[in-house]
Parts: structure tokens; C-alpha cells; sequence
């Protein structure tokens, strides 16, 4: 931690601000520059809470050294974490698609889903139970009735499942019927459930807030970890600026900027980035190409009728054209790609 | 809604977007302008997901017309909503000053901090017992222990209570200790937890999230009043920009702007905003003079020790310095203010 | 300036980059920390280009510490820079206001409105004559002719004139009608056109940039006083954020953050950053009580039929009434107010 | 156009509205619907100035229905627009790379950069020689020196030259040596540069303003096009959020949907979006995944010695292994790639 003096600040304040410093159990550097004092404090900031020092007299801005996570960190662990779901690797050599409706909205949609999503060489399947709406009078979703119908759609495909949990009362039930925990951008900062699915023992899918920085989306990572679960897989799904023309930006330079700093796999979510489905294809496969270890993607047999973000959805053709694409481009860029059970079977019959 | 059309439609896609929408409840009147036609659509979009529209063929967007919130909008109450607190009224005539630390950390601290507020003429002191905290590291509240200490303190100065709650399974508890229940920015839309407050009997002080559009955050009020609960007070903290030289940008815009839109009270924390006890008091004025019903501000008996936020905590002389200033400018922009009962006492001294 | 090495960086690696600070022209002070080492330099970042330290290996970032701006800084004059224009004074005890239409359009128009101006206590006339419009097919000004227009109301008003200049070859035919020269916020880092009014003899008036940082703005300021014109007016007119319920966000605490920093007087345009003439009223006088040293407000005798921004405008009533409101509020926060000669004069009737 | 009334607008509000479009030009459609009357406008917004509108009374806001551009727009021209440089096509089925240091500084490092990009295959030499520097203390380019020392360049290459022009007064000098101009994103709603450059004869490269929209960004190629040149290339560049681990934000969305809604070709710059030359591959693979017609690159022949933005050139070994790439990325996304004459001759040796 470097701190920052006022320009003339006194003797005496350089000296107070030592002093309580050492207090804090910080060693202390003084750095006396033609203009200003700097004092280097030695110690780990993570531990107190040594912002109160800017409260003392003459003291300018306080600079953090350290990063503020510790467990998710790149540095304590230099290959990427893999995590393993019934026989899926994310974080492997290979990259990994889920794929789904946005919402579980009925036994024949579901299963019509996942059967598309299985036959174009999809990995996991993903649905939403739980619903987080903007509005309060949206469909809010099947609830412990949609986790159903994901355990029998993953009885008839063999796919894993993924899906949703909004509250820390759920968190539970979800984890009797899913594979994998998401926790969605809204939730991102609810440190209540952060804690509570790090009690869990299935992995966790964390996607980035709306607004979250990087530093801040592996904070919320490092409450999972800390709280016992390493299982975790960061999911880009777009940030909110003050670009209209689609839905979110998506920040795929957070992709290798994350790959630097953490050792957690790293997944894009396109459709709910733009909204638009017409966009999903060129950004998923420029997630693969910037270095992603996945992707999330809508899809839905019917995206004209779909109870919840159907302009973002794929139709089963379009997405499985698309799986094509990606396998092409994941070999462009040294990336094994496994495909499916499904795929292979139909490319065995091509 | 209107629906816009993409240059060159066909009449065979403007008649299908016609006959969806009337399928969908929708009466329709199409536009033929020289280079586009837009379908005007006359029903509520609110209660459907005709945004499915726009995966029929030929469709470009659809733009809402109705605003997405009902209850809370202005058009259903001319005059603005006032909230009772123990003999406190919140969107009246007068400007009310919420106060205390960010954290309850001791009893010795607490009641120091509720005096200086009750004699400086705060109505309403502040205090988190449950917090929200970025790092997992950070002190995380004295949870039911400080709700007590609010109590106490309630008890000790006649001030009514005002404290965070952040997980559905502590709003019974919270309810039982607070006067005030508030929705902290980064659980603005934590639907489970608004709708759970929704069903409270006390009022809930709602902070708009930290990315939230003023849109968004009057549909999180409507979340909260679609399960029942009409006693909501908006709350802006600043929102996150690209600027860096403060902690968040205060966004005083947002008090007309949601005048205009509601009939809620709204009330600015400056102290979260700036996170710089040097800028506090210039934007108290500001939010006064821009209209807002009152103000938030953290205040702590030795902000160079505190817990949490120090660097943004006023001593209790500023505050009380301040409050002064307040109140002259409430006057010049002809709010009556109503000081409390601990300024009166004072003033009579003086 | 900080150096902040890599966890593990070698000796050779810290020492490599001692050398090269060194033949920077830095004293260096290493500190080894347990996790990591930084490296103070003490010199003048900002004469080199001492970020290509960051080529080296083993270099995680550098952290400037001196700000980057010197002529404009706080620290190098502790009062406010007073600005005279023909007999008003920017940065003084008084709030001034700077008013009139967005465009010049014609003689009458440009009377009428400065009539109102001075009528209604404004100090200073403003009026473009060069138009920066986001269409190439929008009215762009009368260009000389609106200087001529803009002299001619000068002399019938006696108000002093302030116009925008948007080409490096107008700063000198602008300068010859004109007593301060504007640069809008989309030319705020057009460094060119910076150093050319630098050379003008006559007081700038800068806008921030749509999407400057405080800091940017300053260095902005830096270029015009580095070019020898001290006489600097900061003006901030909203920045471009996520929020689209207004036209720009307001940022009223860039208003004391600026004069912490900086010893510019700063005015708060609130008409172009709301484009709403509604939000004008209380945002001015939270400007005001936030401390601003003057406001700039566009007033069109007809804004219904105004040629450019009318929604924003005010008519010479609303005007009016608010500059009433604005000397209370001036009032109320210490500011003395001067009226100008023409509200003196209507004062005494009254 | 569609004028949205408020709640409870009158009937003479209504006629008054539907008058003053139809003065205005507009035809008239009112759209009668339960909580609100809309009115449909046919005509074009683009000429007039129709949002006084917002003035009268009873209107609450108005929506454009027609884009604001017009030669740039997609639906004038359904395929993309070629743009010919001395052999080099932008926009047709390759993958143009321009590269080359940030700013020119030596002769002899001009030479060195140009023949590291022939020689891994790059098509076009970039390079500074007018400066826009955040600081006036910064180096500021070589100017008309530099220009020479470009020409050099071309002339020792065979590579076409790209520079930037950032003054009115320079567009005449830079056409005389350059190849394509480049305006760049502080400069891109400098009008006057604009329109200059407008009339200018040789193709222009249009980058993204740092927190422009899309359709600002085509407003401002609208403009070049409007003055005459329709040889417009647009470069994405990174665009201001609240994220501060990058420099700006990546904004590759922008890519797919500036295809969609113009004809124009598109490049991306991941140099300056990043300042980060470890994050320039993944990147630049993404872009062209996404969908880009080319890439912009920083290439210094010794980044640690640059006297600019050293920390995001990659030196002539990286830019050589990453050409490799592009071009496996470039073929797996059906893009013919046409590797220079330098990397055809290289192949052939191999």
C-alpha cells in the first residue's frame, strides 16, 4: 500500500501517519519526492482496514499494491482450474458450449431443446427454473416444477444441466436437481448467496454484473472460495455502458485480461449480451477466438413463442450451423474440440 | 407499442405481424410512410412478452409507448406520497436528515453517534448491522447484535431506525428491530428479497443499484409494491461512470427526473456517492436545492477508527455544521424544515 | 511514480529496471514488500515517456503519483482565479449567468433574447454563430454574420458576448467579435484548436468533454494556459453515461471535486446536459448550492419555433422566475450575488 | 416519427400537435389507444427540426423512426463498399492488417517497423506524424517531417501509408503524402475536420469517438460522405466504460452490427483499445472472428525505447507469429486472406 501525502504536508503528519500505520501492523518506507511524500506500508491491506487512514491530516489518496483476491488468483496457481461435470471438462483443452432455452417453460419444450442442442454437438443443457425479471408482472418461471423437467430432460439426453438460484432459500433445492449452480449478473453481488453456494457442493457458474469490474466479479469469486467451493466457472455475459445499439457490450477483452489474473475457467454468454440473435454467431465464435473456455448460448424450438427473450434465441438450425462454425474456429486456435455423443453419431451418419 | 418495420417489408409480413399481434390481444393500425411502415398497437404490452414480435420476418424493433411501472408512477397520484416513521414524515414539506455510521460497531460508538445526530437535528439514525461487503474479508456487520444496539439507541434518543437488510431469510428479524427497512444498491434487484420486503408491514427505503436506469429502479419499487407494500422511499447513491476521480457520480438529475415519473419521495446519500467526507456537504446542499425530499449521510463520533466507509464519515461537528447550512438552503428553495426535537432544545439554548 | 513488480520478479529483473529509471533521469527507491516489490522513482514523469517501463520484464504496472497537470492545479495558487469580462467577474464572491439562445437565428430573435437576459439579471449573452451539430443536414450556424448579430446585441444590451469557436482558422474573426471564446465539449481534445485559443488574448470558456474524466479536463485546461492564456473558464455541461432518461448526466460533483484540484472558476451549464427545459430550474440551483461560481442557461423568446435545441430552452418568463429562485439559493450558501444593471433597474420599479 | 402525448392529453392538444406537424411537412396519424394517444408523423425529421414539438403543450416525447443516415446506410447499398489503395482492397473477401509504430519518430525506425510488417505479411504502414497528445508536455509528432519519412517508407515497401490529420489547416499537406487519412477518436465529431477532409480526393479512416454511438459514429462517415468522398473505412477502437483493467473497452459487438446497418467496411484496433501488447493477439483473432474487414496494429521495432504507447506495440517477432494466426482465424471464418507480397516471398523460402 503506497500513501500519498499532501504537497507540504508537515513532518509531523508524515510522522502521525506512521505511527498509526505501524499501529495497524504495517511496516513503514518513507519516499521523500521534490513535490510530495509518499509512505510504501508493508503489511497486507486485505486484512484491516487501513482506508481510515485517509481520515488522518495531510494524507492525500491511498494506493493499493496487492490485488484484493487471493484464492482465484492467477498467482497461486498457474495452470487454469478445470471442472469436471459428469464427464465435461470446462477449463480443458476443450471448448465447452451450454446451451438452452432461456426459461423452462414445458416437458415438450424443454425436451425439443435439449434434443437440439445434444444433436449439434451441445454439452450442457441450460434453462431457467428461476426466473430474475425486470418486471414484476413477467413470467417468473416453473419454479422446483422446471428443475424437474431439467433432471428428465438430462434422463433423456445424457446432458448436464445448468440452471439458475435467486435466493439463499433455494439454494438447496437447486443443487438436489442441477449440475451446475448459476449465479446470475443481479446476484452477482448478494454476498448471502455467494456464501450460501459456496456451502454447496456442485460447481458454480458466476456470471459478471452488469456494472461489475473485473476486480470485482473475482471478488464475488473469491466469497465462493472462501466459503469452501473452487468449483468455478466466470461467465462474460455483457456490461452495461452507454452504447444503446444492442442490449449490453460485450467485453470479450475481459476474456484474456481475466485469463491473466485468475486461473478460473472463463465462458460468453452472446445471447444475453445483445439480445439479438443475428449477433450470436459472429461474437461466439470471436469469444472462442479471443480465448474463451466456453460459450453459453439460447436456444429454443420456437423463438416466436418463447415465454422470455426470444429475439435472443436461436432456432435449433441456426444453432446447430453455428456449431459447425465454432468447431472450425476453436481448431484455428489450437483448441481440441470434443465434439458431442450427438455430433459424433451424426457425423458418423454424413 | 409500435412496431417498426424493416424498409421493403412485403404486405405478406406486414399482414403476419398484424395477425400475431391481434392473437396476442392486440388491436392494430399500420402506418404506411414513404420509406418504412410502423404498426401502432394498442393494448398492454406489460401484461404479455410481445417482444416475440420481433422474430417474426420483417420486423426491425418494437419501441414501447406505456412506461413498464403502474403503481408507482405519478399518472395514478398527483401529489407526491408521504411515508409516517414514528411521527416523522418523509415526502411532506419538510427535508429529513438520515444519520449515523455505516456500520454499528459498539454500543459506546452507537449512542455517541445517535446523540450527535438527535442534537445537530437529524430525524432518522442510520446504522448497517447486516453489510454488504465487496471483500469476504472485510467485517461483515454485528447482524442481530446491532439490530439491538439500534434499538437501544432508538430508545436512548426518540430517533426512529433505519437499517439494511440483505438476505429473505433476516427481513422478519430486521422487521421486528427497525423502523425503516432498506434495500441496499447492490440488491435493487434482488427480486426474491424485494418482494419478500414487499410483504412487510414497515416502509423500505429503496437505494437505486449502482448501474440501475431510473427506469429500473422504479420497477424495483413496483416489485415491492405489487406484493403490497406502498411505503417506499427512493433513495439516490451515485451511479457508476466512466469518471474516476470520486467514488460514484451523484447523479442529481435523477430528483427531478423521478418527481416527474413518481409519486414516491426520493431522499440522496451523498456520504456513498463521493465516499469522501470533503464532498459531502456541498452535494447536500446541491440535493436539497434540486428537490429531494431529504438526505442520507454517514456521521461517526471518530471517522479516523471506524470500521467501514471512515474515509466518507463526517464528525460530528461538521454534521452538525452543516445541518446549519441545510437548513438555510431547505428554506431558500421553500421547504419548510422542521428541525428536531434535539435542534429546537438547542436553538433555545443558543 | 510507482513501479509495481511482478510476484516473483528476480533481482535482475527489479535491478534492470532501477538502470533504466535511472537513465531516465529517476532516483529510485525500491521497497520489498512479502508478496511484492515496488519501486519508488522520484523525477518528473511528466517530462519523458517513462511508460515504456512497462516493456520490461518482471513490470506489472506503474502508478503515477504527481498529478499531470501543473499551470491549472490548486497547488500552485490557493485562491480562485478571478476572470473579468468587461466588468463581471467568473471566480469572484458572485454567481454569474450566462444566457441566451442556443444558435443565433436573426436580429430580432437575438434582441429579444438579450433583452430578456439583462431584463432578468443575466450577466453575459451566450449565442452560437458556429454550430457543432450531429447532422451534416442541420442548421450549422450563421457563421459571421451571427458574430455581427451577436456585437450588435452587446452594444444594445451593454452584456458581454461569449460564442463558440469550433476551426483553428475562425479562433481570430471570433476573437475579434467575441469577449470569451467557447470550445464545446466535443472539441475539448481538439489540441489544436486548445493551443490556438491559447494564444487568443481573450478569456476561454472550456466545456468538458462528453466523456472527459476531471483529470482529462484539466490537462485540456493545461494546453490552453501551456500556450500562454491563463484567463480559463471550466464549464461542466453533463457527461454521457448508461442512464437515458435525460439527454446527458448531470455531474454537480465535479463542481467541488474541480475546485479541490484546480484554481479555474467552474459554471454548470444544466440546459445541454438534460436537454429538458423542466430539469433546467432545480438543477441550476443545485449548481449553485453546490458551489458552482456561475451557470449558463439557453433562453429563446420562442422556443417552439427555435432552430436548435428548443426542448431545452426557456422562455424569457421561466427565466425570469428562476433567476429569483437563483439568488435565494445564491443567498443561502454565501454567495453574494450581484445583479446585474438591468434587475437593479426592475428591482426599483418595483 | 411518433409523437407520444401524455396521459390525459386534451383533444385540442391533440389538433394543436397534428397543425404544427403539418406546418412542419408531416402528415398526420393519430393512433387513439386506451391510456395514451400517439401520433404517427410521415415525412423526414432528417430536414427539419421537428423536436420543438416537444414544446407544445401535452406532448411527452418524440421517436424518431427513420435512421438519421442516409448514404452510409445499408439499405441504399446491399453490399459492402471496396475501398481501393494501390492495390490493397479494404472491404472485399480479405483481411487487410495495417500496421506500424503509434507515432514516427526516426527514419531509421521507420524503416525497421515498415519492413517487420511487409515481412510478416501486413498490407498497409501506419504511423503518427501529427500527434493528439492528452498533454502538452507529450511529444507532439514530427509533423510534415514525418510525412516525408512515410513516403520514404512507401517508397522502400511498396506499402500504402495511413497517417492522421488533426487540424483543417494540415488536410492539404497529409493528402499530398499519405494514402488514406485517418480521423482520429478525439476528432471525430470535429465537423470542420469532417467536412474537410470531405472534399478531400483519397480514401479516409474514420475511428470510433471514445464514447461514441453507433449511430454518432455513422453520423460522423455521414458527414465525409455528405462533402463528397464515399471512401470511408471504419475502425473500432475501444470505447469508455467504467472498467479500468484495460484502457477502454473493446467494443467488438460493434462489428456485426455496423455490418448490418452500414455498408461501410470495418476494422478494429486492439492496440490502442488495450494499451496492453499481451492482449493484442487474442484480440485481434476475435475481430477478425467477429467479422472485421481488417485490423490496425502497433508494430515498434524497440517497444521499451518508443517515445509513444510502447506498452501496447508488439514487437516485429510478435506481430510476425500473430500474422500466422490471423491468417488460420481468417480461413476458418470463410475469409479469403491475401498475404502480402513480403509474406508470399517468406512462404516461398520456407
Amino acid at each position: 500500500m503506497i500513501i500519498v501525502m499532501q504537497q507540504g504536508a508537515s513532518e509531523t503528519e508524515i510522522r502521525g501517519v506512521e505511527a498509526r500505520l505501524q499501529e495497524l501492523g504495517f511496516q513503514t518506507h518513507p519516499i521523500y519526492g521534490v513535490e510530495r511524500t509518499v509512505i510504501g506500508a508493508i503489511g497486507d491491506k486485505r486484512n484491516g482496514h487501513a482506508e481510515v487512514i485517509l481520515n488522518l491530516p495531510g494524507v492525500e489518496r491511498i494506493i493499493p499494491i496487492l490485488r484484493p483476491y487471493k484464492l482465484v488468483a492467477r498467482e497461486v496457481k498457474s495452470e487454469t482450474s478445470c471442472i469436471q461435470v459428469r464427464g465435461v471438462t470446462i477449463g480443458g483443452e476443450g471448448v465447452v458450449v451450454m446451451a438452452g432455452p432461456c426459461a423452462v417453460e414445458s416437458e415438450v419444450q424443454l425436451i425439443a431443446a435439449a434434443k437440439a442442442v445434444k444433436e449439434a454437438g451441445g454439452h450442457i443443457l441450460r434453462g431457467g427454473a428461476f426466473k430474475p425479471r425486470t418486471s414484476p408482472y413477467s413470467f417468473q418461471g416453473l419454479e422446483e416444477e422446471g428443475l424437474k423437467l431439467l433432471a428428465n430432460a438430462r434422463e433423456a439426453t445424457g446432458l448436464p444441466v445448468v440452471t439458475e438460484v435467486i435466493d439463499t432459500r433455494d439454494v438447496e433445492v437447486v443443487e438436489r436437481y442441477a449440475d451446475i449452480l448459476q449465479i446470475g449478473a443481479r446476484n452477482m453481488q448478494n454476498f448471502r448467496l455467494l456464501r450460501e453456494v459456496g456451502q454447496a457442493k456442485k460447481p458454480v457458474l458466476l456470471k459478471r454484473g452488469l456494472a461489475a469490474t473485473v476486480e470485482e466479479w473475482l471478488m464475488a469469486a473469491e466469497y465462493i472460495a472462501a466459503a469452501g467451493n473452487h468449483k468455478i466457472i466466470l461467465c462474460e455475459r455483457g456490461i452495461r455502458t452507454y452504447e444503446t445499439g444492442l442490449r449490453n457490450t460485450l467485453d470479450l477483452s475481459a476474456v484474456p485480461l481475466v485469463k491473466e489474473l485468475s486461473h478460473l475457467p472463463v465462458i460468453v454468454d452472446p445471447s444475453h449480451a445483445t439480445g439479438n440473435y443475428r449477433m450470436v454467431p459472429p461474437l461466439a465464435k470471436a469469444a472462442v477466438a479471443a480465448g474463451a473456455d466456453g460459450l453459453m448460448i439460447e436456444v429454443h424450438p420456437d423463438p416466436a413463442r418463447a415465454l422470455c427473450d426470444g429475439p435472443q434465441s436461436l432456432t435449433p438450425e441456426r444453432f446447430a450451423a453455428l456449431m459447425v462454425e465454432i468447431e472450425r474456429v476453436a481448431t484455428a486456435v489450437g483448441r481440441a474440440y470434443y465434439p458431442s455423443e450427438g455430433r459424433v453419431r451424426k457425423l458418423a451418419q454424413a
